[in-house]
């Protein structure tokens, strides 16, 4: 049993300094949308199960953000941001109560221009492509949860997708060209963060400020192919997609290589995923599909071919990759969770060898390809069978001991998900300027410590 | 005083045949038109001086250039294909006489579709391009010679340069979608050459069939901003233009770090390259132009800033870099030549600090950051004191022991050109198809042998 948590004593005259800015306080709403996808992790689940906030809050327009943001400075209440809460390691989830602010009704795009758009964060992802589609455009980079997640929420608490075998993720510069964002004192203001500034709020969990607007750089919307392809081992799906990752006369956008018996567990596309092999799943440009195919030679088999699309009806194959996979499984097998990994560019091949030889019961291959500080190299998100949070912990310790960089997502504060680190020097040095009381989803940047109150 | 050449005894035959197809013999005329830039190298200048075709033939149609290629085996006269001559190892100069074959005629866009265009060979790189820009497209990569070069020459003769930052080179599968070439035999038929199969035309120096069409893929036509940045030092230029380079956010076309003194020869742009410094030239996307000062920071200072262009009126900075850099200081200085370099991806800026200091009085330094086989890392062409062809010789041979791969330009075969290969085994045999006689370009596919006369 958990303890009913309560309420801020604060709340009432809260709200009613929120004037018409849409409020709901009605305890199971809230409760349903504190959560995230944070039960991926047995760890986390255990940890987070009951969190919520007090109450859920929808401003409509930056204004009203900061209308929010004065009142919760002004009587010491916690704000948690929320986009689509797609993300999964409790990000979005409320530590101590308070405000959930949920950003999704701030979708205007205020302009595009010379490859470029301005928007609202709480645009969701495929919305904004399909609006940018006429012009020949689209977003970089996005996650696999593109078709729920927001602008905002990618920007403040994930790091790449599909797309990033192109343009690596939202950590290289240019990526993220700017971020408007408001502050939470008494007084707010807005600070425009542009370039390297913006990566003050890119992963640090919406702790540094509110996002109200994003400036991000788009890609040729290019008519993309999505396929299928099956290989006899995991090993030999690793092969080829390196030497596709490597072919930059190739247009691409994913190239994920995942091993049996994952596929199994691929609902609608179970039937293009042969018994007992691992396959490759790719989004190439139809320009480049000839070429794909022709480096392919008769390595793989290809068993699955169409256009690529986002639109309802039929899931886009990216739904099977980056962190879909996990969920994929973990929709039939509640007794698994996964790992994220970066594996070192110049062994590539030989590393992720090792370690799929290390855990052969215990681990399901899943890599990602992706250009990381200008290499191409394989992030995994490999699925591990769970037996106690001590091995788990082993097996990210091996990992690392083999020369394996980790991301544990079985901790929510954003120092512990990137292990080595603290917080980046920068992130806290302006959370002191932009959010002084510390009440931006607090408890997700341990290392911040609140100024004294005067 | 060099002997004057006997022409083809079946030339009048020959010339007959051919019908209303535009021929000129004059001479003056079509010696002119049988030179490039071989004179670059001071050792094929001697080889190369005065050799010529007898007569320069001007199909408008593949039907005439099947015409051409019928008559040529008939008679066994050799044929040369033509582009625009702006090579740089007398890939297009006739060492047998004969037929100069002027395919600039061949200019037609068949279609733009999917992000491809299928179109003659004839065509001018710029023209290409500014026919496509209301699509908002351009072609993925072009040489310095944009302005001159058609797009089969490129095919047939080139490897690479701006755009090679993003794409790689030609070679790279993917950039060259299909060649339609047109064989030389009696009765000549044309092949269709899709995807890899291109590659037998790819710098095969027209020794391989006459290209009548090409289908290219293409990148979108962003806005591009050119930039001079002057840093204190060529290893300066060099780190920074490395970060760039490896910086996948940053959208580019051209990082290219060059040394004093090789600026002081950059006539119209002089006035921009501070004395004693070192300069990179650089075209980014405007989009990302924000990012690439960021990660300058106080690094190097910008000089030059603008949006780039190839309309007549003023030079394109890329008439800086890669091989038009040693004809800036050429045209000031005939006592200059150049070498063709690529470094090794894992030690880049090691290498070329390596061969600075071994040769500081001869080579002036000058690189093309690329990307090769799906990793950055720096060609170059770094201009050469000349003083004796058994020295040239020695200085490539000092760099090949260091780890540097030379392409050497000065030699006129494809086979010696590249130092340490034979022709392409694919091409050899593909020869024997479509040139059995080997009348096409004879002399520069060193290691074929025609097949003897039945
Ligand atoms: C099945 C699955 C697959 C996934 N695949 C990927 C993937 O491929 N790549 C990847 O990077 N992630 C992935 N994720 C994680 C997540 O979906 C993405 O990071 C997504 O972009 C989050 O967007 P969201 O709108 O749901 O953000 P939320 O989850 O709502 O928020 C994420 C974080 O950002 C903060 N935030 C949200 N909006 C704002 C704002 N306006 N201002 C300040 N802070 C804000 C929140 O407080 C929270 O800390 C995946 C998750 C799942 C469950
Ligand atoms: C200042 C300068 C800078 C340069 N910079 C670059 C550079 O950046 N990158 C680069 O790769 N090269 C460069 N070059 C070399 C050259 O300009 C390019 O390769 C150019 O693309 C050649 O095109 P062209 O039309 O002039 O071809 P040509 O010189 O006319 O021909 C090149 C070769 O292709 C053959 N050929 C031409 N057309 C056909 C056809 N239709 N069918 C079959 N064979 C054919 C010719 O026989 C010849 O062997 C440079 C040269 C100079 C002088």
């Amino acid at each position: 049993m958990t303890a009913i948590p309560q309420p801020h004593p604060k709340l009432g005259a809260l709200i009613d300094a929120l004037g018409d800015v849409p409020v709901v306080t009605e305890a199971a709403t809230v409760r349903k949308r504190s959560r995230d996808f944070f039960w991926y992790s047995p760890i986390l689940n255990a940890q987070l199960h009951g969190k919520s906030a007090d109450v859920l809050v929808s401003p409509r327009t930056e204004a009203e953000v900061m209308r929010v943001a004065a009142a919760c400075a002004r009587f010491g209440v916690p704000i948690t941001p929320r986009g689509a809460a797609t993300g999964n390691y409790g990000q979005a989830v409320p530590l101590h109560g308070g405000v959930l602010l949920d950003l999704s009704g701030l979708t205007e795009v205020e302009w595009v221009r010379g490859g470029v758009v301005r928007c609202g964060p709480g645009l969701v992802m495929s919305e904004l492509d399909a609006m940018l589609a006429p012009q020949g455009l689209e977003q970089r980079l996005h996650p696999s949860t593109k078709r729920r997640a927001t602008v905002g929420g990618f920007v403040a608490g994930g790091s790449g997708g599909i797309g990033s075998i192109t343009y690596g993720g939202l950590r290289e510069p240019g990526n993220i060209r700017a971020a408007r964002i408001v502050t939470v004192e008494p007084e707010p203001h807005a600070i425009e963060l542009r370039g390297d500034a913006a990566q003050k709020v890119n992963r640090a969990y919406g702790t540094t400020g509110i996002i109200t607007a994003l400036e991000m750089p788009l890609a040729p919307a290019w008519p993309w192919v999505e396929m299928i392809v099956a290989f006899d081992t995991f090993a030999g799906a690793m092969a080829f997609g390196h030497a596709a990752a490597l072919a930059d006369g190739i247009v691409k956008k994913l190239i994920a290589p995942i091993a049996w018996p994952l596929p199994s567990f691929f609902a609608e596309v179970r039937p293009f995923c042969p018994e007992g092999r691992a396959v490759l799943i790719v989004m190439v440009a139809e320009a480049s599909v000839e070429s794909f195919k022709a480096l392919l030679g008769g390595d793989g088999d290809i068993t699955l071919e169409r256009p690529a699309s986002d639109a309802p009806g039929q899931t886009p194959l990216y739904e099977y990759t980056w962190n879909h996979t996990t969920l994929q499984m973990l929709k039939a097998d509640r007794g698994v969770t996964y790992l994220q990994c970066l594996f070192p560019h110049d062994r590539v091949l030989e590393s992720v060898g090792e370690m799929c030889a290390m855990f052969p019961e215990e681990l399901l291959g899943h890599c990602e390809f992706i250009r990381f500080g200008g290499r191409v190299t394989a992030s995994a998100l490999p699925v591990i069978r769970f037996s106690t949070p001590e091995r788990l912990d082993a097996i990210m310790a091996l990992h690392e001991a083999h020369g394996v960089m980790i991301a544990n997502p079985h901790v929510m504060t954003l120092e512990d998900g990137s292990r080595h680190k603290r917080a980046d020097a920068d992130q806290i040095g302006f959370k002191r300027e932009v959010d002084p009381m510390g009440l931006l989803n607090p408890g997700k940047m341990r290392s911040f410590v609140p100024a004294p109150r005067a």
